[in-house]
C-alpha cells in the first residue's frame, strides 16, 4: 500500500525563513510550493516572530501538510547570534505542533547528506540537487532550498521508517 | 491621572519558564499571581513550546495583562544551550504579541538594577527583595521571582516614560 504525504519543511532564520512544500509517494517526488518569509527589518523581536508564526499559520491552513520536518541549524555563531536564531526556530517548531502536526528535526549535516550525498555540501550544491530532484522547482532561493532539502530528507527518513514498519 | 497597570512578566527557560502577573498605580505595586510552567522532561522540542504556548495563552486570558516584558536572559551558555533557550524565549515572545501585548524585553543587569539596586545581585538577592516589594508573594521559586522581578522592572520603566509623556 502506498499513500501521498506531503511535507512542509522549515529553515528558521532570524532574517528570512525558508518553507517550502512536497508531495512524495513511495520513492517518488513532486515539488508543491516554497518560499521565504522575511518580516520587515527594525520591528521588534516580538512582532517579528508573530509575522512568522501568522505566516506559518497561513501556509499551513492552505496546504494542509500532513507532517512537517525543520532543520537543526548547526550554530557556528556567538551565544547571542544563536539565541535569536532560537526564538526564531521556536516559533518554527511551535507553528505546525499548535496545527496538529509531527514535527521532525533534521541536523544540517543530516539533510545535506540525505540530498546531496554528502554530510558538507554547500548551499549552491543543495539549490541544484533541489532543482535536480524537484524539475518543477524553477531558481528556489537559497533559504527556499534548504527547505525544500529538510522536506525532502523528511521524505526521505520517513518512507525508511514505513518500510521498516512494514517489514 | 493615575490608572491601574497590570503587568505580565516572563523568565523563559529550556526547562521552566517562569511568570509573575503585577498591578502597578502610580510608584504603588502589588502581587496578582505567579508560578512556574514546567514541561514534561523526554518530550520533543515542538511539543515542550506547545505546552509553554498554552500555558501562556490561558495565563493571558485569566489575568488579562495589559502589558507584558520578557528577560532578555544573560547568554553564558554555549552556542547549542543558547539556541534551546532561544526556542523558549521566542515562544514566550510570541505569546503575549499574539494576544495583542505589547512586549518589552529588559537585560537581566536591568531587573537585578530596578529590584535589588546594583546589576550584578545574586538569585537570592533578587527574591528576597521581590518579597519585600510584593509582601502578599509567598516564598516564590527562583524562576517565579526573576519572572516577578522583571515585571517590577517594566513598572518602574513604563512609569518614568508615562512621566516623561506627561511633563
Amino acid at each position: 500500500m502506498s499513500s501521498v504525504i506531503r511535507i512542509l519543511g522549515i529553515d528558521p532564520g532570524s532574517g528570512a525563513t525558508g518553507w517550502g512544500v512536497v508531495e512524495c509517494e513511495g520513492a517518488r517526488l513532486a515539488y508543491v510550493g516554497s518560499g521565504v518569509i522575511r518580516p520587515t527589518r527594525g520591528l521588534g523581536h516580538a512582532q517579528k516572530l508573530s509575522i512568522i508564526f501568522s505566516a506559518l499559520k497561513g501556509l499551513i491552513e492552505v496546504y494542509h501538510p500532513d507532517e512537517a520536518a525543520v532543520e537543526e541549524t548547526f550554530v557556528n555563531a556567538s551565544p547571542r547570534d544563536a539565541l535569536v536564531l532560537g526564538q526564531a526556530r521556536g516559533v518554527c517548531l511551535l507553528a505546525p505542533a499548535e496545527a496538529g502536526l509531527d514535527v521532525a528535526e533534521y541536523a544540517a549535516n543530516t539533510v545535506k547528506k540525505s540530498v546531496v550525498g554528502k554530510g558538507h555540501a554547500d548551499k549552491s550544491q543543495i539549490a541544484a540537487m533541489v532543482k535536480v530532484l524537484l524539475p518543477k522547482c524553477e531558481a528556489p532561493a537559497a533559504d527556499e532550498a534548504d527547505a525544500l532539502a529538510v522536506a525532502i530528507c523528511h521524505a526521505h527518513h520517513a518512507g525508511m521508517r514505513r518500510l521498516e514498519r512494514a517489514s
